[in-house]
């Protein structure tokens, strides 16, 4: 008699995004588990787990049914259904019925221009389109370039009813679910299944597609909550160690890589997870304040947006313990300032891209780092860091060898691991040109030092070259970013008879601040050249004070930018290759 | 052009325990990584990581070249591998070498029967055998009986040199891998691959085989790491949080269920990992105190052991503040005598099987409970606790529906998930029997509290029907184990004519007690009935007090070995139904 296994819930039982949000509707079906506040509209919602699951239930069976959304399989893409939204409690329910149905979830990155939104909508042929009553015009805007690819919107507001609109086929998202039933048997899809569509920025050419399978999600998920049991907390054990009471608010768009992976862990965590729609600062503080938010991950330029807020003293922010900075180096004056400023503020640094989904490289303090002082841990806390758990990570030479460990030697950083992208979705030459030689080659510049922690040096098209040597912008940026009168601070490289190229900073201060470009440079040579961290030769050539600095739609600076109209920052850039510290010719 | 995509180091990056080993040699190479101390011998051993994982690849090479150790493939085993060895910086050498070569691990249980061994090394049909010096004198006994299997022996001692012995083929350990290098270039072996073959402790029939694929056990290691991430930590959150810096001894035998995960666990988490041996309460203390161990997992009966001892007060043991019971459950009188000889100490219980590898249920506080009083808490802790993270477990009724969450249905704990085994080694009919309708059928009772906790009330052939009730004597055993006077305790059927069975209970008394039957009774009386958490029936009709109870392999009550001596223990029980608490029978 034949006996039959069961491999398919054993051995080869599939790792699903449907895992995740199973288990706090389980255990704490009737606590707080979504919180929406919209800073706008004032609409605030604090949603159960189990009314927040029968949503996603509800939503599962109105996109299998109504919509006919269809599911993929291994190497074939299931329906794309696209989201212009923001962080709201809609946003997250899309994010877990779409891949939990077998579909492809296709955050659509609304910060990038209109050509490129219309580019990744038509090239990943969104079938459905889910769009946030603010976002709305913006899609109005486009409708007709998009026209032949998407036959429905979905409609997503905090008031009831339709707007007046000339767009067609419009369905209201709560008519959408309202008659659904709060229950659905989800199928055990196989783990190959894409789950996800993320198009880069698109900074060189047209964004690209990464795809990202449930296996992927599944993995990056649990490696990040490992590294969580391991993490070494100095000083701070009792208050950042909060397990499934720590209260995270995702700030980070959930149309950016998937909001760097928090709707996974904090869902698996049972979390109060709170989503604020989109950013201000004075929306951040209350809802801070209101929900006892203890974690949150930023980019610089919204730190740096906070320490301007003048009203900080108004409100209670001392349940914020944890805070991860990450698309763009941390300054360590940046967190000093922070900390300074929310005493109970903790900062790290971290690294990814949308190819790596992105948990790659993050702050970590090794085990017998912990009782070092307080100074010499903050300065671990923002080099970039250490590998995640379980992927490959080097910084590797022009034949691909990895560098020395000895913190000077500048390499490619390459990647390969579980969650790594396999291809751009319908692009193998743009694949080809990152994924040879067994490894993804991110374009980034790092060095490695002696304790192994990888430090971002660049991005390669950022690299200045001056003469024979590569100046090390980031590290620039950082630097100059310490000094009390600045905000911040972009380097960028410009065009020289001699030299080839001469550094340029950038720089925008502190509102009050009558700083000066020489204040600049001076800074610089106190800090950066007389202790050894830059050479002279690395000073910026050029100083330009402005109000603003460029950002991509991602809130990094945007150097391309600076590039493009160089001569409106030279207008205003002063030459500072006559002042006292500047140095000799050699 | 066709352009190749890398989808095995990516979407398809295999899972295997090669990841674990590599960690701590990279970041920690010159710290110290695995200690060892033979209580017996007195050898002592501190290895950096560096020099344990190039033993580690001296092994594999040995392995591979001299010992022509063949690897397997998905459905097919690599050639198997024997150890016959205590918890040894060898032992966790071939935990990782012999897997990560593609060969099959066999961590023979020394302490079964030997038919039971000769069983074991037989079926699994062993290639080679690695042997303790300790343990040559039953490999002697038992030589005729698999000389046909077995090729060659290792011989792993503290003493450099070969014994006088009659086996032949006899290497020695030290000598094998002596002269091989210290580097290997270990292979991206498919995830599918069996890493180890476990047998189970066969109390009924002969033993079983448990196969587990690398991917299985390094999911299940993630799960347990993520699961950590979310603890809630009520009141000890200081000490218990130790990430990398937690020290952890490994008294559980490698050779039960992977030392219940924690050879994965600790190698990924870069710990420093103390190696005993064997047990002794002396040898434990020494260790303790010299090493700063924080962390252990003990069974039950060992936790008496160290309760028993008296010169607990001579020894520094406050480093020690984390400690899981398993291999049966946790009485509360039990874990409250421990904290109270060491304040620092925390105890939680912990279910698991070899079937599933063991990781399945443990003690955990629910977010919402954090804040309860310490000894509301402590009884959360020794209910069995809550499922694993990313495991199906349900308690079904014997149509297979889950029961109700009312702490009072009993029905059987089922399983699935990533790391349940898929079948016993060249024993369908043996799977079958536990294996269908898409779950894994534990053969353990238990019910569910009104928070999910799953709470173990009995195996299902340790039962005790009296009447048409079942009795829940592990509940009986904690309710006696909570008493000063008592040490030990187990409660066993009795058959009956009138009810069926009765239940028994054997019960050990603490050194020096002069308590009695009665008094056994009359606690239960006032402890369990009054307060309701035993009804009058369920109280033992016979109490035998003796010296000691039976114990199987893996230091559980052997329950079977009591009823086969009834008799014996007939002769010494006393007949309580006379007794005031004795209930009228209704």
């Amino acid at each position: 008699m034949e006996h039959r296994t069961f491999p398919e819930f054993s051995t080869n039982y599939p790792l699903l995004l449907t895992t995740f949000m199973k288990r706090p509707v389980r255990y704490y079906p009737d606590q707080i588990g979504v919180v929406y506040r919209n800073h706008v509209s004032g609409a605030y919602q604090r949603l159960t787990w189990r009314v927040w699951y029968q949503r996603v239930c509800r939503l599962g069976h109105a996109l299998q049914g109504r919509l006919k959304i269809k599911p993929g399989q291994p190497g074939r893409l299931g329906d794309r259904v696209g989201t212009m939204a923001y962080n709201t409690h809609r946003h997250l329910e899309l994010y877990y019925a779409v891949p939990c149905i077998g579909a492809t979830l296709h955050p659509i990155n609304i910060r990038l221009s209109e050509e490129h939104i219309v580019y990744t909508i038509k090239h990943a042929q969104d079938t459905v389109i889910f769009v946030d009553d603010m976002v709305l015009p913006l899609l109005e805007n486009i409708y007709e370039r998009i026209q032949d690819t998407v036959q429905v919107f979905v409609y997503m507001s905090d008031k009831p009813g339709l707007p007046q609109t000339r767009l067609p086929n419009l369905i209201e998202y709560e008519e959408l679910i309202a008659a659904e039933p709060g229950q659905f048997d989800w199928p055990y899809l196989d783990e190959d299944t894409t789950a996800t569509l993320c198009y880069t920025t698109g900074t060189t050419g047209q964004p690209k597609g990464a795809t990202f399978t449930h296996r992927q999600l599944y993995l990056m998920t649990l490696h990040s909550m490992a590294r969580q049991s391991i993490v070494n907390t100095p000083g701070f054990v009792a208050v950042e160690r909060l397990g499934e009471n720590a209260v995270p608010m995702l700030n980070t768009p959930l149309f950016h890589i998937h909001g760097w992976g928090a709707p996974f862990t904090t869902v698996f965590s049972a979390q109060k997870i709170v989503l604020p729609g989109t950013f201000t600062v004075r929306g951040f503080c209350e809802l801070v304040e209101r929900e006892k938010v203890t974690s949150v991950g930023i980019v610089p330029t919204i730190a740096a947006l906070l320490l301007e807020f003048t009203d900080f003293d108004k409100y209670d922010l001392s349940s914020l313990v944890n805070v991860g900075v990450g698309g763009g180096a941390l300054p360590l004056g940046l967190k000093t300032k922070l900390e300074k400023a929310l005493p109970h503020f903790r900062a790290g640094s971290g690294y990814g891209m949308t190819e790596t989904a992105p948990a790659s490289i993050g702050a970590f303090v090794k085990k017998h780092m912990v009782q070092w002082p307080k100074e010499a841990i903050d300065e671990v806390m923002v080099k970039t860091g250490l590998p995640s758990l379980g992927l490959e990570v080097e910084v590797v030479d022009e034949q691909g060898v990895p560098v020395p460990w000895n913190n000077q030697t500048v390499g490619e950083i390459v990647i390969r691991g579980p969650w790594v992208t396999k291809e751009y979705y319908k692009a193998p030459e743009r694949t080809a040109e990152v994924w040879y030689d067994g490894w993804f080659h991110t374009g980034d510049l790092a060095k490695v030092d002696e304790e192994g922690f990888v430090v971002i040096a660049d991005r390669l098209k950022d690299v200045i070259r001056s003469g024979a040597e590569m100046v090390p912008t980031v590290l620039l940026e950082n630097l100059i970013a310490m000094a009390d009168f600045v905000l911040e601070a972009a380097v960028v490289g410009v065009p020289d008879p001699v030299w080839g190229e001469v550094p340029m900073a950038v720089v925008s201060l502190r509102p009050g601040s009558a700083a000066t470009p020489e204040d600049v440079v001076d800074f610089l040579a106190e800090h950066g050249v007389q202790t050894g961290r830059i050479t002279k030769w690395m000073l910026p050539r050029l100083v330009a004070l402005t109000r603003e600095i460029p950002k991509t739609s991602v809130g990094k600076y945007d150097k391309k930018a600076i590039r493009e109209n160089l001569p409106q920052f030279l207008a205003i850039a002063k030459d500072m290759s006559r002042q006292p510290a500047w140095p000799a010719p050699t």
